[in-house]
């Protein structure tokens, strides 16, 4: 006999978790349907020289092989470790057969091979949302992904702060302030730490890199710039209007400009919900333009759990065409293990059965079961109690499951469907048509 | 730049197949959660050593291991090939945390290292049901499956013929029709091949096996009784009446009785969709109790789409418990593959959404974002066109996607929120208040 016992990393969750998970899979999936995506679901396993299209990978690959077989020496096959590759291999693959812009969501397990490690996940679902353009994609939709994200949240009663920056604002900013080329991006990879190592921190490397003071100033002040949306752009142009013409400033106001619409067109969600911050710098080779980062106030631990931005080219390593997009993925793991091990999400509940129906005697069993498929053709979850038990018995199988309610069905007959219903929350107790259940079901 | 092929096994849908397979594995999940099943979801990885707990496993298994580091000289984890054993490992791991009888449904993909082959799929949709008792479980349990199976087969519009037989008729028959105990599997494997290699064919193997002509005739007899449910079990009666007291005709009337239970319980269940089907024998070694099969008789070629029965112990590797099941499971990927190559599922839309809202020019965005979250917030998948372009090429989109309607908000004004809404199946168009659309939405 083998002892089971839980593989680190590969988190499973009892009946009462993988109910809530449940529930915050379907939330997200319905906001992103109910926005017109659509969905993709790739195969866990995708070819080795496809996962490392884009050059060596930083991520852990798992291989797989035959165990029957050989030992492998080369691996072939080996399982995504996120769904961005697996995306751009699909778009290449069924170019010819998709419509563009292409709206898609994805939510799927991936896999890192990580050394087994406190809090580092081996195998966890990540939700994303991209849509993809042919050669150019309206700066609309880079406003749909916080849209989207805040939907997501309040449908999941959870406070979500989406921070939104732009590469362009940032890059042309740095440019126009005298800041070299190549120096670019070294300089906002180091101001992207200031909130861990603070200012002095981020000067210090800085001078280190060749900055002078009064850019580092500048660099500074502006990745201080964060809060309500047409607040920052008032600062951001304020600071920009000392910095020289050229190519620089014309990408700084470029940048503006996209922050603007955006602006505008999430005008209706508040301030709280969604800033405009500056200092955020994220994905420095890959995204372009508009950058989005989220961080819930109630769980400051967490980091940002959803992230992601504008990119240029989608698939340029399978096909030759130019497909732009934005997007932007939920940690839904990482996020649940959270809230799990805070104990903010709990449920007493371990299965959907919203009636138990007793079975008070041997001779009720086809009435019990009558009332059970009336209740399940009206959509309400509803099982009938496995053996004439003593009905105190059968409550407590109801109550141990949480389960909400209780039928009695001594009083039914075919022609007058009354029963009787115990609360199992309050313990109040009722007596009525069995037609009523259906109309007052939470 | 690598152009990207299939992987032969790894089946992978377009958008619009895709809407269809997650409205089978909702409707499926629905079903079951609507009998009171919960969901538990295993990680795809397990130790090997609890994969093969039960010996060798005739399933090809692929293992998983790091790419970056050694090559495997042992395979220590592995895709799980089905998801019963990850269910057995789970209710051992688990066991105190479970309410017994555990009702759990289980909706995941699992992995077979085949050789590439036509038909053969190497990552595929299981969909099972099981109910696990502690030491014992009830007939009424037995009788659920079909009842469950026969829901789901509805709610898919499919025509399905559940066939339903018992190891233990099967059994007490052989063993009291005088087949000695260590040739009743032997005779039954042979019998099983009825439908394959007709009555000869079977007539002479099981005269090699050394059965008497007399036997094999009550045998065969037997095995062709199959039909209405009642009249089934009253033919067996019939020739269960001239076998000799004993053991084997205990067993053989134990099994009567189980499925007369079945019969009553199922009576609502028309004969086209539930058989008893005294031919048919299955999982010689794991079933003991009530076994079904499904076919689907618009798709023969299909074979057994969803087949399962009762078991003695569901995880004697893993804890020293009786742990008595029954179960079933709907082959998903097999039936959709053979739906989609047959053309009997096709559909012409390839997003979620209910309405385009036409953006008709520049200044009219706030108005067409504000219809669209309205829609949304009453349930209704919506998205507003990406650009002010000419109103052709909009509707063109909705088209191209199979999207059912269009708004045109040029009448909308915050006070009167007419719309103008066109059908695009029938071209037909009408003016009318926002908030009928939520009314009147499919």
């Amino acid at each position: 006999m083998i002892k089971p016992t839980p593989i680190s990393g590969f988190p499973e969750w009892l009946p009462a978790q993988r109910l809530i998970e449940q529930r915050y899979i379907d939330t997200i999936r319905r906001v992103y349907e109910l926005h017109g995506y659509t969905s993709v679901e790739t195969p866990a396993v995708e070819r080795v020289k496809v996962l490392e299209a884009k050059g060596e990978v930083d991520k852990e690959i798992y291989g797989i092989g035959r165990i029957q077989g050989e030992p492998p020496k080369d691996w072939e096959m080996a399982l995504h470790f996120d769904l961005t590759v697996p995306f751009a291999r699909y778009v290449g693959q069924n170019y010819g057969n998709l419509n563009f812009p292409f709206k898609r969501y994805q939510i799927q397990k991936v896999w890192r091979g990580e050394r087994p490690q406190e809090g580092r996940f081996r195998e966890f679902y990540q939700a994303d949302i991209d849509v993809i353009g042919e050669d150019t994609l309206p700066l609309q939709f880079d406003a749909e992904m916080p849209a989207i994200i805040h939907e997501v949240f309040q449908k999941l009663n959870i406070r979500a702060q989406i921070r939104v920056n732009n590469r362009k604002l940032l890059k042309g900013y740095y440019a126009a302030s005298n800041v070299a080329d190549e120096l670019i991006i070294p300089a906002l990879r180091e101001v992207d730490k200031l909130e861990k190592i603070g200012a002095d921190g981020v000067r210090q490397t800085l001078h280190k890199l060749g900055l002078e003071d009064a850019t580092i100033d500048q660099c500074l002040a502006f990745a201080n710039l964060k809060g309500e949306r047409l607040g920052v752009l008032e600062q951001a142009r304020a600071l920009g209007q000392g910095l020289p013409e050229g190519e620089g400033r014309l990408m700084f106001e470029q940048g503006i400009a996209e922050m603007e619409l955006l602006a505008r067109e999430l005008d209706y969600i508040p301030t709280e919900n969604l800033v405009f911050d500056l200092g955020i710098v994220r994905g420095l080779d890959y995204y372009t333009g508009t950058i989005y980062e989220t961080c819930l106030p109630d769980y400051p631990m967490l980091g940002s759990i959803c992230s992601g931005g504008r990119y240029d080219n989608l698939a340029s390593e399978f096909i030759n065409r130019k497909l732009p997009g934005v997007g932007i993925s939920i940690g839904l793991s990482r996020l649940l293990a959270h809230l799990f091990k805070c104990g903010s999400e709990t449920s007493k509940r371990s299965c959907p059965t919203q009636y138990l129906i007793t079975w008070p005697e041997e001779g009720m069993r086809l009435a019990c079961l009558t009332i059970a498929r009336y209740l399940r053709q009206h959509n309400i979850a509803a099982e009938v109690f496995h053996e004439p038990q003593a009905l105190k018995k059968q409550v407590r199988y109801a109550d141990r499951r949480g389960i909400p309610a209780v039928i009695f069905p001594h009083l039914w007959t075919p022609e007058e469907q009354l029963v009787e219903v115990k609360n199992l929350s309050d313990g109040t107790q009722q007596t009525l048509p069995l037609s009523n259940l259906v109309s007052q079901c939470p």
